[in-house]
């Protein structure tokens, strides 16, 4: 059985993310749905593709994964299904797959625009309800992608920074702020290759590299290896960005 | 299967609502369990009410919809369960199942009286736990709602505000804002018919009505038909509610 | 089937929780998992201990409860298994399991050291993805709590504050404070064998103890046995935390 992941940007406080369920389940009563989060911020696009690239791996094969951070709902962006070597993506054509898909070896990709698998009448606001979960759920019953509609040859990319590696640093920046105050950086861990090295900001060093929080004390800096693979600042016991005042494009650097 | 919906005003920060969902699986451990929402603000009958009402006809026949908000829980109110054409209502008669019942045709209406089928012993402050999530249980297996309890009338319905149309203009408030900042009226966007028209509050035009958010400029207003049925007042990525100063209770009218 | 309960502090803002529910499916893709909380406050071990002791009965027989609030992540506190005479307790061994164990009748407590059930390559931040999510799902498909690793003889306790009675008063104090603001004692309410009686702070005559909310005007304080077992102070329809300044150590005592 396929199961499918849920992220939105509905919050939990009204009856949006339990309608899109109910729509799953009027479709396939036995399906297994997983929140990844409904708290991304309104129309944080970024933030959402982020989570979702971060997160896709530990889910089983065959998972269908969508998103509904969708600030263009009603107008021109395409509503898309992506079939690739691992499961499925479904949501809008605005950049929000792009980085789960970068990871993915992508087979097809085709456009939501067959009614026969919406939910009628479609509204021109809630297409997470009438058009992405109901293509959700018709692929977690075995629905080729193929029926949705036509074939499209690529599909809309975030821009993304890139680090940049010189030869005694990599400069690289936040991507990404936790719900503990972790900076998540672009620097993967795996590119510092085990140096004994610390990260900055500018001038400013913010603390040393090492392998976990406690390997400081309570109330201090810290740089570890994150559980995405990407290298994280944090304030062992404590918010790093609230202490380090770091946010989402902040620069920062690792210099050995 | 028949599924159960959960709405309540618990919060999502304790153990109220898992151990909503713990004593429903000990009862029937195959259940699927859907949450509509737990942030209803605590007391509040109406939105939750609302909530309900909007939401309730997007999950499958069949599906039996808790709702426990309860400001009146251990004191006289009943606790009822309702059969309508299309599933099961359950909670306290303090008004909050009347917005969708009224959308529903009612089959049966019983008290909760039963003591076998009561969470033993039942406390004076959780009947969600106690007798409300064990009665939704019990049903989902496909018990009788007759087993619960003598069979009563009518149930209590909620003081809800009725838009008055003139020859001009509909006059109504909002009822209710989500998440987004987005105002809904109870206005029936059906009642609009396709005409050209604009929403006022008093003698301030707040926006157009139209077809969808993306239709004004970023951080403009705009009136649209919302996935409820209603019209909303919204902002283009932004909150009307804090942008136009709208809060449930606030009259609005729908001019042409 | 054995469902699985999620105790954390991860929020629900991130894909933290979600890559969880991704692990256990990997592993059990027909596993229930029902959350209890996810927003315990960062490294309150207290609060989490709290909440799953108050909840665990609720659960069905064979329950697996999992624990991640985990300020240690990494150092040296080890991984466990905990079977009982009713379930599993999975979680960091700081504490945080031994509040619910104390209600249990315990049958054996085993370290997770076996990296055959780890998914690997185990991070150094984030245990409850890599080692105790998947310790969960494979209790739930049956594997047997010996083949995590060693035995261990005992469990590490959480000081716990214990209620003092004396021949006109018990003197407790707040442990925890929920959402509604009810503040909830260690007293026990089947020690007050149906005094008549009040609750003090210090001095001060906080509010009579009766049996339901609503037995006293809205806005007004009672205190009432509550839904875990413990007495609760509460303000019938507010809050009894901001009204009477009560937070978790605050003393109380109940008087006849």
């Amino acid at each position: 059985m396929r199961c499918i992941t849920l992220t939105t940007d509905f919050g939990t406080r009204d009856w949006f993310v339990g309608t899109l369920k109910g729509a799953i389940l009027g479709i396939h009563p036995r399906c297994r749905v997983v929140d990844l989060t409904h708290e991304i911020t309104p129309g944080d696009i970024r933030a959402a593709a982020f989570a979702l690239a971060a997160s896709r791996r530990y889910f089983p094969k065959g998972t269908i994964h969508v998103v509904v951070v969708d600030p263009g709902v009603g107008s021109r962006r395409s509503p898309i299904a992506v079939q690739t070597a691992r499961g499925f993506f479904v949501g809008p054509d605005n950049g929000v797959l792009s980085l789960a898909l970068a990871q993915e070896t992508v087979k097809g990709i085709h456009r939501l625009e067959n009614p026969r698998y919406f939910l009628t009448p479609v509204s021109r606001t809630f297409h997470g309800r009438d058009i992405f979960a109901p293509a959700a759920a018709h692929l977690s019953r075995g629905l080729s992608i193929r029926r949705f509609g036509p074939e499209q040859g690529d599909f809309v990319r975030l821009p993304w920074p890139t680090p940049q590696a010189g030869r005694r640093a990599i400069v690289g920046e936040v991507v990404y702020v936790d719900h503990f105050g972790n900076a998540i950086t672009n620097i993967a861990s795996s590119s510092l290759r085990g140096r004994t090295c610390a990260v900055y900001s500018g001038a400013k060093r913010l603390a040393p590299v090492n392998d976990f929080y406690q390997s400081v004390a309570a109330g201090q800096p810290v740089a570890v290896p994150g559980s995405s693979g990407y290298l994280e600042v944090a304030v062992n016991r404590g918010s790093a960005a609230a202490r380090l005042r770091l946010r989402v494009g902040t620069a920062v650097a690792v210099r050995w």
